[in-house]
């Protein structure tokens, strides 16, 4: 059993709380609004609230788990509490690394970076749940200095979150994440504001976006809250993965204003290739197709549609219903294994449905 | 009863015979690939293959579905052949209807520009479907000249297959694909292959690549050979709006730049209203919640959840799933109103899942 301390209990820092205790250990929170202190105690996230000293003092582990700007301070308060071992759950690691190890030089050793690519620390914690990190990627960013055994505690407490930990130099976290998560965020924003902009036929446009751009801008959608933070901290690198991502467009422009196809075909070319060797995606082998169907905007119909390729030991890769102009009805996309497409595609005709199909390789 | 000539028996083309053949009217084919022509025949999308003289003159309307740099020769060669109405399927408008335009100024008016947003006139036959446009957007592009009657016919044989159309200036068509299809396309390889680029700790990056790095790349991930064609026809819209986005990327990179919060915050709401308004999404009031579970790599899985959320009457918005690296499982994503959400979270706990919810209001 160990003895850990949240400060912070939103989203992540109650979800660690709620999980950690789950797994017997002792959970103590630090909480400066008494709303959320109080909301704390009453789902059983923490057992009891304290000062961050007292916290800090009796704890194996302190979890600082509150937005990227105040990330440092808590730190350095928890080392000068005399913490053996502190982590953070911010999204951009190096500013914060940097600025603990200007402030305590001494004790900047027991602290270890970390970033669970989960859930937001700015969210509160009504979404908080002890399996939010099952399955997810944690990455902890330890640095020269970092003490092995404060390392070993937060590693073994990341994994019995559920999460896999990966460690990543702190600098090279800020670069990756800039890279697949800030710029993309940033471009999907412009791209859908551009496209808002393009439109007095506001109307014709949006009928006319399928989805290629639905998935290109679906997280222009999302929360915006978190991400002046974000950028302010991570800017060195978000300013030149923009610059490279800019180049690159500048580049792509070039071949299309002069007609080059195969230069343009090579870019294509080596991004499908990389873009299909993602780990998560389907084996690169595997050949698939898209199914298109029609269908009613009602309860019922994805567990129709999934239970028949069950049945028929269909694995789909991918699903997705794209609901219509005016919202008569959906049109489900399913991604199949070629290789059981046909029994599928007849057994949904048999259950009435239309069925477009096309192929994907 | 009508009678139709397709030219180019490929997906698009096969597609529409399929149809329209079902739907009881004449169908011919023109096809100069001998392979081609045969399997039309065999799967039934045409009743006979003729030259297009023939197939023209004879034809109420001759639809022309041929790759891009093809289609303008082809609708003048049925316009002498005396064709009462032609229309095509390329996915770019305004030089293909300037050319027709120059080369046949007294007979044009009987040509109407068409764009099915759906499918690809690059595709074989083998996903051909009479069901293809079902649901789907067709965008026509007629000008001042257009006929009345050669419109009509187009418009409602297009109505009879099934797909939406709607009526949009050539120019202004190019303008908006451009924006919501061929520069997304673009920025997709592009940031595919920057992210590629960055790798030499591919293997990491990539386990941080996330949903919406997931979804904003999906489409470098599909076929490369239509690009060259349509980059090349429709170079002044895309020219334009990549330099647009460039330089909307530019202000935002001054913004991060700059720390200047309130700025990147206007563009991001912005941004974010403008694609919560996008049709075909959920109503914009409805609070929508998400669920992520791991689940196990095999059929059946998506059958089984998805049958709970019929019995409990969810709708589910969106769903997903991420395969983990080393494929040892997958992660679900279910997006479901709020309303209906406890239920279901509760129902999927007895079934043994492991569930974390985040609120997407």
């Amino acid at each position: 059993m160990k003895r850990i301390a949240i400060v912070g209990t939103g989203l992540i820092g109650g979800s660690i709380g709620l999980a950690l205790r789950r797994a017997g250990h002792e959970v103590v929170g630090v909480e400066r609004d008494p709303q959320r202190a109080a909301l704390a105690l009453e789902v059983g996230a923490v057992s009891e609230l304290l000062s961050i000293e007292d916290a800090a003092r009796r704890a194996d582990l302190v979890m600082v788990a509150v937005p990227v700007s105040s990330v440092a301070d808590l730190v350095v308060a928890a080392l000068d509490a005399g913490a053996l071992a502190v982590s953070d759950v911010g999204s951009v690691k190096a500013e914060i690394v940097k600025t603990v190890t200007a402030a305590r030089p001494s004790t900047a050793m027991r602290f270890v970076g970390g970033h669970p690519m989960a859930g937001s620390e700015l969210d509160g914690l009504d979404g908080a749940n002890a399996d939010l990190f099952v399955g997810s990627t944690w990455v902890l960013t330890p640095t020269a200095i970092t003490d092995a055994d404060a390392f070993t505690t937060v590693r073994s407490t990341v994994v019995e979150l559920g999460a896999d930990a990966v460690a990543v130099p702190p600098a090279r976290h800020d670069d990756l994440v800039a890279v697949v998560s800030h710029v993309p965020q940033l471009a999907a924003s412009v791209l859908m504001d551009l496209a808002a902009e393009t439109g007095e036929e506001h109307a014709t446009l949006l009928r006319l976006a399928a989805g290629g751009f639905r998935d290109m801008t679906r997280i222009a959608g999302g929360h915006t809250a978190i991400w002046p933070d974000i950028c302010e901290t991570n800017r060195e690198a978000i300013v030149a993965t923009l610059d490279r991502y800019i180049a690159a467009l500048g580049g792509v422009r070039s071949l299309v204003e002069g007609s080059d196809r195969a230069g343009l075909l090579a870019v294509l070319e080596r991004a499908r290739t990389a873009r299909r060797s993602l780990p998560g995606g389907r084996p690169v082998d595997e050949a698939l197709v898209e199914l298109r169907l029609p269908v009613p905007d009602r309860s019922g119909v994805i567990g129709e549609v999934t239970t028949l390729a069950g049945q028929l030991d269909v694995n789909i890769a991918d699903i997705e219903i794209t609901h219509s102009v005016e919202g008569r009805a959906g049109l489900m996309s399913l991604v199949v294994p070629e290789a059981g497409a046909v029994a599928f595609e007849a057994g949904l005709r048999v259950l009435g449905y239309h069925v477009a199909r096309s192929s994907l390789s």
